[in-house]
């Protein structure tokens, strides 16, 4: 097995775009990774193409890569259409690098894209609600409700959120983490997302405003929740061969562990298994890691993901967060680009778009949000919900060369 | 690279079976699939499942592979959910054969499942719809119907028979075949069927038959068109060493090439692009076949697939079905299970089941449509259209080791 690099990366703008569509999305970002890589449409060799509800809301299946990247000039070569719920393009992602890594391919590219807006709002909410395993719905929508004193509001919100808020109300009972601490989360990322000129929220808030913003499934507000939105990333991996004639310093792929959720109450957290393997894989381990990227889809899973990553012991995420070691002029800054909830999370989008903050990071190029002298990066992307555990979940580790 | 092993595969049988879902023929497929290995759950290292149409006739998107493999004791391995139309499971093959080949995995799992009936026929015909560019559809339509002299009744058809039926339109022109060469290749088709146990249709049919059934999409009627059917169909990939404790004889991946679909007029057709890659990585070639399955959609995609699979030559589809070359008992037998026309085409089972065939013809258990000392067998089998190309073509070479 030889190694793998980023050897280009780049995302659209992420926000509300009425006018674009997933191909509009995909050629922009694909367009931009390639001119990253100092590469055109003929270096690229096999395409791996991520995308989670364009079935839903556009009615576009099957063939969704080919359609998008029908005017890029890649039609030919293998195209693979990838779903994985939110982590869709990381295991995009992940098969380019097996394909480099293997040695059957020297440049490979991995695509993610959504258009999740949609000027019907439910119909956003129901793409999304289709990464559950819909057998067992009425029973996931009676657990996840069960002790909430609100009356759901379904024409407000995806009823992910209410997983997400059942397993928040799981987590405060066992760590004392608090609504306050959430809130706390949602102020990091507003703050730091307000450093990066393609997230889809730029303006800081107040702990005082996400507490007090529209309640979505109790203890989630709206400001705890990320938003819909639009967008697209697009990384080029390649060989080692290929890496030297690569204009900016290329990133090495550490690890690119992918795993399914299990629904046995005993088995560990999918996050934590993934990230196990990963660090075995790479050799390194959390104390190494110098920035890091994690799956906030909803504000208390950032601190659910530091204890499962190691980053802190069982019931430490709380009092993590509070030692300011995650923000941006902390020890080890988490969501430099805003993450999920400020970034944004177009689905799709979302694994291929941590990976090219993580990459600008490891290449020094995030300016005013730039983690100094940040030499190993870790991502975690999580994707739909089997019972309360992620269906897929991807941890990658990228390291400057 | 190391070799990769077809070490067992199975198909359920392939019908219309109202009780059924994606999961229940799921989990009979890998059943048995495993026993014919001699393994269990616990021996797949990652599983890539193939599904084209449930997204839009259950709703089941993004998570389709972790939702149906829920009960199988699967879960926890990395599953990746692949789309690619028609040819979603020969793509999931496809990842599998990668997987093993690299040295990644011992052991990987390919799945195709599909419940293509629905009370409401449209339904499964709109389903169908979805593996074509929906942002070129008005115009595909145009051009499909374009010199059609029937007027289209699309609540009993797909609309993409319309264009198979452009594209044979076409064919006839260049070639000179007739309606009634596409009859034989329906009649070849029922007969094989009539041998193989889980086929859709067994009963044999006459050429009278196939040409007074019913004006489907001017020139096809309705039996040189394949049903709507429900079935799955699963393959254990394994490497040289686990290759040697499987219990039956072993079949090797020789060749398992994917190529995308390109618009350009220029371009060669995808089969002849992937075949060739195919004979060339393989070191074998169109003389060296003893069996051959293909992507007969439609009866007069058998004999253009002959051309381009160099069967034969340019326009020589028709004579070499005459020449009897192609029926069980000739030189070269194509489509011994009966091919989508008859043993059925549930889109995303449809390229894993190929691969089932030609395993169990190079393992001689064919029974009484075995091709004598089958030891080289291709397989075509090609999703979507990308203007009048397949957007996904894959061909596989296996051989007995």
């Amino acid at each position: 097995m030889q190694n793998a690099y980023v050897a280009g990366a780049a995302t659209t703008r992420f926000g509300k775009f009425p006018g674009a569509t997933v191909r509009s999305l995909t050629e922009e970002a694909v367009s931009a990774a390639l001119a990253d890589a100092g590469m055109t449409a003929r270096d690229i060799e096999a395409v791996y193409f991520g995308n989670a509800a364009d079935g839903v809301l556009s009615g576009q299946e099957m063939i969704r890569g080919q359609a998008a990247l029908r005017h890029t000039g890649l039609l030919g070569v293998p195209i693979v259409n990838v779903e994985n719920a939110c982590a869709s393009s990381s295991t995009a992602f992940h098969l380019a690098v097996a394909a480099v890594t293997s040695g059957s391919v020297d440049v490979a590219l991995a695509v993610g894209a959504e258009k999740l807006t949609h000027p019907d709002k439910t119909r956003s909410f129901a793409a999304i609600g289709a990464a559950v395993d819909l057998l067992q719905l009425d029973e996931l929508k009676a657990w996840s409700r069960s002790g909430t004193p609100e009356k759901a509001d379904d024409s407000k919100k995806s009823f992910f959120m209410d997983i997400y808020a059942a397993n928040t109300r799981a987590y405060m009972a066992r760590s004392g983490a608090t609504r306050e601490d959430f809130a706390e989360v949602a102020v990091k990322s507003h703050r730091h997302a307000a450093l990066n000129p393609n997230a889809q929220y730029r303006t800081p808030v107040t702990a005082e405003e996400v507490l007090t913003s529209r309640m979505v499934s109790d203890p989630l507000t709206l400001l705890m929740c990320s938003p819909i939105g639009d967008g697209a990333a697009a990384v080029v991996v390649c060989s080692p061969r290929r890496a030297r004639s690569v204009p900016g310093p290329a990133v090495r792929v550490r690890a690119s562990v992918l795993v399914s959720g299990s629904d046995r109450p005993d088995a560990e957290p999918a996050a934590a298994r993934a990230s196990a393997a990963a660090y075995e894989r790479a050799g390194l381990g959390p104390q190494d890691l110098h920035v890091v990227e994690v799956h906030d889809a909803a504000a208390p899973a950032e601190l659910m993901v530091y204890e499962e990553l190691g980053l802190c012991g069982p019931g430490e995420g709380p009092a993590l967060l509070k030692s300011g070691a995650t923000a941006l002029d902390g020890r080890l800054p988490v969501n430099p680009s805003g993450g999920l909830l400020s970034r944004g999370h177009p689905l799709g989008a979302t694994g291929c778009a941590q990976l090219v903050e993580l990459s600008g990071q490891l290449r020094g190029r995030c300016g005013p949000r730039q983690v100094p002298g940040a030499r190993v990066a870790l991502a975690e992307n999580g994707g739909g919900f089997l019972g309360t555990d992620p269906a897929a979940m991807v941890v990658t580790i990228l390291t400057a060369d």
